[in-house]
């Protein structure tokens, strides 16, 4: 295990961030938190992220590491004794957590911006379609890793609970935003049963962003987006 | 490690697969190649990857591996004992593989993809332009990577090396094309150097496309998306 001080640089809104925020809570890591502006970006975010300037950065001592999949993996393989396991352990397991968390962040992500972007109601329509079918999978998924158990990692939340459970606050946004259900119990009941236990989770709620505000800052970007 | 016979379903010009197949080669696990027509997809690969319905997809008995460096990820922590690691040991230069891997699938490859689809000389130009700044960053990434070593992966090929060397034939093919050096020993003396080297490897050059055969592909894909 490296030694050093850890420092997360990131944004309040950012999933991405907020899931790194999930994982260093669940190993009980201590980390000094600094906010970023992203439409001002500071001189500390370019020197730790000159390739992509985004957040979330964590500073290990004297290490960098970037893009929020990469940062899980890293603080799992770094404090591997800390805490349950972030990804399974069996190599197929692993590779079933890894398709999907690049799923969430491809597909999901698309269908949620798409949803966002939309300016007409037959657009919007089409992204909310998009969104369910994404999620749909998800369950099943979600079926598959968590084996009858309360989470994707089984019985502690790991990978795919803070990939996918850093979307939930968002998830409720769009739905306020856009006027439909997505997370809906007709189409998805596991994943809104998980929801329900992933958001009983202590550490989760301290680093989730509150609906309102993020709500707010939604309606905010969709303007700015949509012109 | 888990039993069974191993199928990879792919297609000769896709790196993507190339990049799996380096892999099985230099673990020396025998598998079964099973050549798919993207155009005209099969029941065999609908069935193995309904998800994407994209190659590659790797069948080891009863589980299907989709997504490429998830699938070279598999292969390592499946076999770990079997030849030289693919990914480093230590959780930092990991993360630093892992980063520089999703970057070549990213920024490198949108260059790419922008020099086929490019119509005019000025967006070509911007391109290349592109394209030189992403394997500039790869260049500083192979000096910290490889520490005077002979690869990405030091002493014997790994993740990075398999990952960016899977386009070595693209590169010159897309070289051919637009007329443009992009594997520039003014720019990037390092990584020209290291494909050299990569491209003396027994089982690499046995997996690689033809440069002549590739060109023809690119040369009518470049037709196809430009209309």
């Amino acid at each position: 295990m490296a030694e050093g001080e850890l420092k997360l640089l990131g944004t309040w809104s950012s999933p991405f961030v907020t899931r790194v925020k999930m994982m260093l809570e669940q190993k009980g890591l201590s980390y000094e938190y600094i906010e970023q502006d992203i439409s001002n970006k500071s001189e500390l975010l370019l020197r730790h992220n000159p390739i992509y300037k985004k957040v979330p950065v964590l500073i290990h001592g004297d290490r960098d590491i970037c893009e929020s999949l990469v940062i899980l993996q890293y603080i799992d393989e770094n404090w591997p004794k800390t805490g349950p396991p972030v990804l399974p352990v069996d190599p197929y397991e692993r590779a079933i957590a890894r398709f999907w968390a690049m799923y969430i962040d491809d597909k999901l992500l698309s269908s949620f911006i798409g949803i966002l972007k939309a300016t007409t109601e037959e657009a919007k329509a089409e992204k909310i379609a998009d969104t369910h079918v994404a999620l749909e999978l998800l369950e099943g998924a979600f079926k598959k890793c968590s084996a009858g158990k309360d989470f994707f990692g089984g019985d502690s939340i790991g990978y795919l609970d803070v990939t996918l459970g850093s979307f939930t606050v968002w998830i409720r946004v769009l739905e306020n935003i856009s006027g439909a259900k997505l997370l809906d119990e007709t189409k998805v009941p596991l994943l809104v049963e998980w929801e329900k236990r992933f958001l009983t989770v202590d550490y989760v709620n301290k680093v989730l962003p509150s609906v309102e505000r993020l709500e707010e800052y939604g309606r905010a970007l969709r303007l700015r987006i949509t012109g």
